[in-house]
């Protein structure tokens, strides 16, 4: 299956800002492009492009006065399958766990682990264990919080979550993902482009989304604990500890988002 | 000038608990050490040793039941001078950062960057840049935080710090860090060794201590907004983004500290 | 000056439960009433009117499974004058405080006085005492806090205010009652009607508004620090501590709000 | 049986500075004193005894510069009986609720209920209504969290306490008024003396102690998820939404707290 990528994404900057981008397709999904994914920052810049401290692609520009625009499109080969799905992988014993692995079990800025391991232990210390116990995790969460997009903000936490019990994406998945720490699960927040594909057409704008990691039985696995269906099409663009390493832009200093538009879909 | 250094902790543990320790002296000093610097588990033990996202060496290993002991003792050679003082240290601009050093800018558990950004540019936004401005932040934060070890806890934020102005070393650090964070200066936590070296004695037992880094003019420089003076035998443990990384021991499931000792002071 | 007020809101209620309104003009202006000032519910139900600990005049009553509407318009006399402007009134010292009033001085579920105080001394300690503190406040929350209706949410705090710098009416007025209260000025919450009389009309849906007063020289004086003007037409419901003592409506159990209309304005 | 009550409070004080103290025994109770209850301050200064919004007994005074000294002893007549239990009492329908009591659904500076109400709902929704309900939180609370007097904080809230999991006397409390009010039974918070009486000496110094009161079959019940357990010889001094109302002492400006001495016993 082919799929289409891209993104149009403009600013109103009142005085020039250095910004950074996490818009590239993830390397271990380079190799699956068709067309070269790379950003276009217009008026022209310097870019340069880095690898940060979770492997992420990340690409550092100073944005000039004016408007500016940040795009691309590009494509990508994808398995047209689902989700992975493997109801028998087992948790690995934290003493097993590959030590870079170490630090997903900890807490994180929307993450906080110490405050909420004691509800989570209440709650699913006595749920299967392994891939079961992440799916009564997502479950939960799932059935718990409510959808919000006029209700979106850039501050709410996994405690937030729990307590509000509403929110988007990212907040759907910091709590699951806080939810697995606190149980010695590690895990960590994926974004990524993911599309209607092989499900009914949402009625909401496209927008990248956000979705989890779980690692089990020796490997990460894919988690959404806002759709809590295995899904077609998930390209990932970057992992991190939570939402703030994997922000599509961050901008040090003012800029004002006046467009923001995402495509992604298959190309019949 | 030869250091001393030491600890002696003790748990007592009712079920084999997986553990991490953050006790090995950092790298970048390695070279200086006198005596192998060997974490000793008693009763003996499998040991690990690993290095972590942020380059620490961290030792991982299941601590069995019963009454379970880390020390060790070892000594290092010291220059004996203070804290490097350089006043006109510049702030680099965002643009100009080391690409690994962009993830200090931004939030952790303890840093609410987001949160404290509108009162830290009110208060600092106007101060000279460089060098100074991290002073002022240091400055401000020693005085306006009461140090009080029996009103310490571990799940103090920065916000935290700045409602209730009360806390120990490693609040002073977390507030100081994330007020430089949203003037985009980069700020990380470090964790060490650091004993009454040309100072009054302590009254307190000794403990090991944490102060900050901030990156100016193209390097790491040590601040400390507890003490806010310059000291002389500091002894690198860890780095991080905050204590979250830098905890000495972490257990990942239930275990009770029974004795913390610490030893760090001048062979005469 | 004759206003006109009035509310038509809807409900659907999944099962009968008991709800409270805040909906009668305040005893202290029920004088002015032209016509009688009575909830009306359909379907027709028993309604109990009760006095509030704050001295509001509150209604009870079952809300019935199925759509149901309190509605009602009525119009008062008002002086057309403007919020009395007072720049003289000075602060009474807490010793000399009227007993009721010390309540105001306190924290309250939105306002945590004591988690504000250190910041707020520092902001306000030196401003001239009286009025002009009580102005600088509003000034300060008016220029620091942006206007949002997308982003009112129910939980917010004062603190919350303080770092988000955004929200709605009652935001604006929970950090300057809270302000007011760390510098020792009895400060209370206020709602009622505000309609759009002597200034622009506003392009919002009219809504009901929220204000606070100020206790000086010996009385209570209107302050508003989201409008941060002196406005004609306020026709005061209820005050209390915060937002929670002056909920419009509360429902003790499932309801879901589908109409909100509020009529205010002068009649020609 | 007759109980001693005493207690001597004393503060140094740089500059004059209001105070309110609430440390005379509640009307409820005031017909069994054997001797009169009066705050004594030293040096001598014009006190002010007032009735506070909830009713209880408030007294203020301008404490002097230099070393202040709160102190009074009294005696009171007890019934000699452990707190009343009532297995059967049901709960009120809020349609039912004295209006008075109302306000003790909602929520207050540390009980919020707002961020509670799903967990709360979630855990013992399903318990069986009234008095076993209230008994089901108490159990829970005492259950779940731990005792510790080195970790007290003033500013500790109900959702504090339900994520750390640990405290003094009112933040047991405090969660347990706030999982009543989410639940619809109104609760409130009741400091006063309690004394070792009928069980084995405690070995902390005496101190005052919280308690709550829920409002079931028409009356409020004294509950006390810290000891949980039937009690003899409480003697209320004050009641109120929470502990912001019902403060021992409240200094308005700098004092520092050298001395709290406080007796309770019975007199044999």
């Amino acid at each position: 299956m082919l799929i289409r990528l891209g993104y149009d994404i403009r600013f109103d900057i009142a005085a020039p800002v250095p910004m950074i981008a996490l818009l590239t397709v993830h390397s271990s999904r380079r190799h699956a492009l068709q067309e070269p994914d790379r950003l276009r920052v217009e008026p022209a810049v310097d870019i340069e492009e880095y690898s940060d401290l979770f492997g992420n692609i990340g690409v550092r520009f100073v944005a000039p006065q004016g408007s500016v625009r940040l795009h691309n499109t590009t494509s990508i080969e994808d398995s047209g399958e689902p989700d992975p799905y493997c109801p028998n992988a087992r948790e690995v014993p934290v003493e097993d766990l590959p030590p870079e692995v170490l630090r997903y079990l900890m807490g994180s800025r929307f993450c906080e682990v110490d405050l909420l391991s004691p509800a989570a232990i209440e709650t699913f210390g006595g749920a299967p264990r392994g891939w079961a116990r992440v799916q009564a995790i997502c479950d939960w969460v799932h059935a718990k919080v409510t959808f919000s997009y006029p209700q979106a903000r850039s501050t709410r936490t996994a405690l937030d979550v729990f307590t509000e019990r509403v929110g988007v994406c990212r907040d759907f998945q910091h709590l699951a993902i806080t939810l697995c720490r606190c149980l010695n699960i590690p895990a960590r927040y994926a974004a990524g482009y993911l599309g209607d594909i092989g499900v009914p057409p949402s009625p909401s704008p496209m927008d990248f989304s956000a979705w989890f990691e779980a690692y089990l039985e020796g490997r990460w696995w894919t988690f959404d604990a806002r759709h809590n269906m295995p899904r077609i099409g998930r390209v990932l663009l970057a992992t991190g500890l939570d939402a703030t390493d994997v922000a599509i832009t961050t901008s040090f200093g003012g800029s004002k988002l006046t467009q923001f538009h995402v495509v992604t879909d298959e190309i019949v």
